[in-house]
């Protein structure tokens, strides 16, 4: 075990392109979304309350929510042993997937098929 | 949207380095560790129905479990809208994490203090 494994101060351990996993979940523990956060993402999901990312695809910092309105309001914030992960307990305004579905996870994955569930 | 958010083919989107994300939670929804896998892992995973994941820090295949016993029964697996991250709900064995925690997210985030909570 390392230092990061026990300490009491936060202390992410950022890959090499300065990001760390951040899984969403709903109270009810319904796996909502993963995302990836830098360190001004998480600062700002700190300060306003509201998961925010860093959008690998777009290159920029991500508001969830900043034009659909779903945004996800923190309740509560964990990161595990190694700290490299990040677990957001959220109320969502609305559906987390970009297609409309609750969740992101709306397939069950059976064998090499898949099947909506959600 | 592209065809990985709709279709009913399982297609996953490995990173550069072949992985992809594994969230796993038990049934109530508790999220137990979050950790990576490559195709065979998958394979693996699939084939046996017991986690298995690629170790980053060893090199190698590892079940989750090997050692300690301490397995995760996959009851289901989802994966989500661009197929980068999987969620597999399963039965625990034993503490998922390495510190003896029940999970690895034992510890609330406060600010730059962490809180423990399990």
């Amino acid at each position: 075990m390392t230092d990061r494994d026990t300490t009491l101060r936060l202390d992410p351990r950022y890959d090499p392109a300065g990001l760390i996993t951040a899984v969403v979940t709903d109270r009810s523990g319904a796996l909502l979304m993963v995302a990836h956060m830098n360190a001004e993402a998480l600062a700002a999901t700190q300060r306003s309350g509201e998961a925010t990312f860093w959008s690998r695809s777009r290159g920029r910092l991500w508001k969830k929510g900043e034009t659909s309105g779903h945004v996800l309001t923190v309740v509560e914030m964990r990161i595990d042993c190694d700290q490299d992960a990040l677990w957001l307990i959220c109320d969502p305004a609305g559906p987390a997937c970009h297609t409309g579905a609750p969740s992101c996870f709306y397939r069950r994955v059976e064998g090499d098929s898949l099947v909506r569930v959600a």
